[in-house]
């Protein structure tokens, strides 16, 4: 009888490039680019650099792998550490729905750091990833929402995702790939505490996820032995931190059912409850060649979600309070057509944007709120100055897998995210978005930058 | 109102060598010693080696601070990660009752690592080790038994006391000590997963907690903030990790009830179960002046826990199995009148120590297992060959704070442990002796070995 730790351990150890759906390895590089550009996004945050100087200070100056943003080389380790707490720092990477797990930040630093350290393809980067991805939501769909409500998943469920991606680089045999899984989880951790005084946490939670797993499946590979049932043990992370932890989740389709290419693209760079109802006004002004200078009111016809947490916003006052600002958001998507990360940082005082603001209103819609949170439908009302009435509606918000980015779409987003507070040049941008379209036909990961 | 993780944080902050009792200086002397000698004897141990090969691989082969065993120099962040993966090793380091905690397996490595890398004094690094064993402990006694039952509560309170130690040597202000403190409990992790299968996170668990510990502290520093409430808060340790948390035994007598000297040695290299009876049996061999070949027979006299955890080895087949063998270190207590590391393994397949094992039989005691967990009384019947009856007793085993060890006993400990598998030579050990008792007159804590 295998335990469900040891089917995933045989699993991800076993996984093969030839194993993995085309569609799934294409998803795979669409998130791989998305993450790049979030992690050049995020390079010139205050808590990035913090924790890049430590990294500095306490680790080694050269190595095989490559900090992205304020580029050097340095060890996997550290290259992961530094990359991982960029990547969720502008809050653009991708997100799991069924987990609420973000894998992208916790996946993609330290398969790139030890692709890069110990010179492995293309082919087995991407096979990697995949094999962290799958594990890694599993893992984050076994804690449940119980678990979530204290812990951080990306940052405990991600330690896992972490140390089996690395494992499965490091090539791990089923037996060393349960090590790593044991070493990370006994050493998942993540707590939500600090939201209350939105502390810089979440970047350690990332950076910490993708460090501990690396040094997990290193240690395995080298014959350190783990908790054989760390997931589902008496005394594993589901005993310990969930109170309904589902150890079937842990396999659920596993092989059959591929996790990756159900994960979302964060499209505008603002509160995922303001999305639905952005892209409803999009079709509609699209739909009517109208102009933000025709609207004279949006009505968003939304879940009691979005009143709770965006409801307390009526003026914004800082960047990221803008973020929670539906009127804010719409006022981008109506004047400028996109709502990223350099739009919100000159809207906050933009008087356009402002008397925009004022026409956007929220009402608690039955359909729309019955179908949360498996479904977040927008739609919107838009009356215009001359008296005309609008209804605009999507059924999926831009992003979600069945209205999925498309790759001039990803590069469009990368492109923007990159050149954020001038993280980098087109010209490397470019370089990116060329060796990622064409990373399967790599034989040595090298310097991406 | 100030919170008990502020309070807990502002007594470290600003914690004082002049606040101190002498006494408690003193004790942190011994203790430190004692941890040199756990340090060097865990040294050579195959899961410490495997951290320290990582170590060297990912981290700097250059630096201020000193991996203890294999000495090497470093970055601080990887001589506390490999010098406290060897502390615990061989299970010889202090251990705090009331918490269930061994403060000094994380507090040490990381206070001599950063003390030797920024050159602090004698006295700001036993002042530090003072901060991080009373918030340690604390933690530790908060969390509780519901904790300790899935947790490992020297790998999550250790990173606490890791970061406080390190943080006071850093001399972070009170509002900085919190963040630190906050970005460690985010951090907090270990669970007792691995002992099913006897798998290395033991080792994992005190390295880890070491340095993350160390991160917290200096990211803290450079102004990396954490959650302010990490321990008590709606989303902090206690509410995630623990269902019988207490906030007030956080600061339980703080600055006036001293925790680091309620500490315990560990005088005999085996399970303490096993510690009551041999202390008493010495004390009934001394008195009156028996040597092992004068007894027909032992029968000690102890708590149901101690027959639920000793009962099943019969005939141990391995060295760590006879360290939980009742027998065979009343063996080697009658016939070498020690029970040390080397001791045990070379007693596996000794005759005598054979011969004697079969002469000791436990019985349930009523009055000793009334009075464990709080007393462990040590209780034995000796019957020798020409039928004499001696009854032998200790009130509180060798080691524990009212028999506590002498300073000649801890040098001799030490003197053992750092000898074990020729980690260290006696004159290196010798020197560790000196340096530590003249650790207050250091002005600046140079490379110990």
């Amino acid at each position: 009888m295998t335990t469900q730790s040891e089917q995933l351990a045989t699993f991800a150890a076993n996984l093969q490039f030839s194993d993995i759906p085309a569609h799934v390895i294409a998803r795979c590089e669409d998130l791989l680019l998305d993450t790049l550009g979030s992690i050049l996004a995020g390079s010139t945050a205050r808590p990035v650099k913090t924790i890049d100087a430590f990294a500095k200070l306490q680790g080694p100056t050269t190595g095989k792998s490559q900090v992205l943003g304020n580029v050097r080389n340095t060890t996997a380790l550290f290259a992961s550490l530094v990359n991982a707490a960029a990547a969720h720092m502008v809050e653009q990477d991708d997100v799991h729905n069924g987990s609420v797990f973000h894998p992208a930040a916790v996946v993609f630093p330290p398969a790139l750091a030890v692709a890069q350290e110990i010179g492995a393809s293309g082919k087995e980067l991407l096979t990697a990833c995949v094999a962290g991805y799958e594990v890694g939501i599993r893992v984050g769909e076994f804690l449940g929402r119980s678990h979530y409500r204290i812990f951080h998943t990306t940052g405990t469920a991600g330690t896992i995702a972490a140390a089996v991606t690395v494992g499965r680089l490091l090539k791990l045999n089923p037996e060393q790939m349960l090590d790593a899984i044991g070493s990370a989880g006994t050493q998942a951790a993540g707590l939500w505490e600090f939201l209350r005084t939105a502390a810089d946490s979440k970047q350690l939670h990332t950076a910490k996820a993708a460090a501990n797993g690396l040094i997990a499946a290193y240690l395995a590979k080298d014959g350190f032995t783990g908790a054989k049932q760390i997931l589902e043990g008496a005394q594993g992370m589901g005993a310990g931190m969930s109170t309904d932890a589902d150890p079937r989740k842990l396999v659920d389709g596993l092989g059959t059912r591929w996790a990756l290419p159900e994960t979302s693209f964060k499209y505008h760079a603002s509160c995922r409850h303001t999305h639905p109802a952005a892209d409803a006004l999009q079709v509609v002004m699209k739909d009517n060649n109208l102009s933000a200078s025709d609207i004279a009111s949006v009505v968003t016809h939304v879940h009691q979600g979005a009143i709770d947490v965006l409801g307390a916003v009526v003026k914004p006052e800082t960047v990221h309070q803008s973020k929670f600002s539906m009127g804010t958001v719409l006022a981008l998507i109506a004047i400028q057509n996109f709502a990223g990360l350099a739009e919100f940082d000159a809207a906050l005082h933009d008087e356009q944007v402002g008397a925009f603001r004022e026409k956007v209103t929220m009402e608690l819609d039955e359909e729309v709120d019955t179908a949360y949170p498996n479904r977040w439908i927008g739609k919107v009302t838009v009356t215009t100055n001359d008296g005309r009435v609008f209804k605009g509606r999507v059924d999926e918000p831009k992003g979600d897998p069945s209205n999925t980015l498309s790759r001039p779409e990803i590069e469009d987003k990368v492109m923007r995210l990159g050149q954020y507070e001038n993280a980098a040049s087109t010209d490397t941008i470019k370089h990116l978005i060329d060796y990622v379209w064409d990373l399967q036909n790599k034989e040595v990961i090298e310097a991406l930058v």
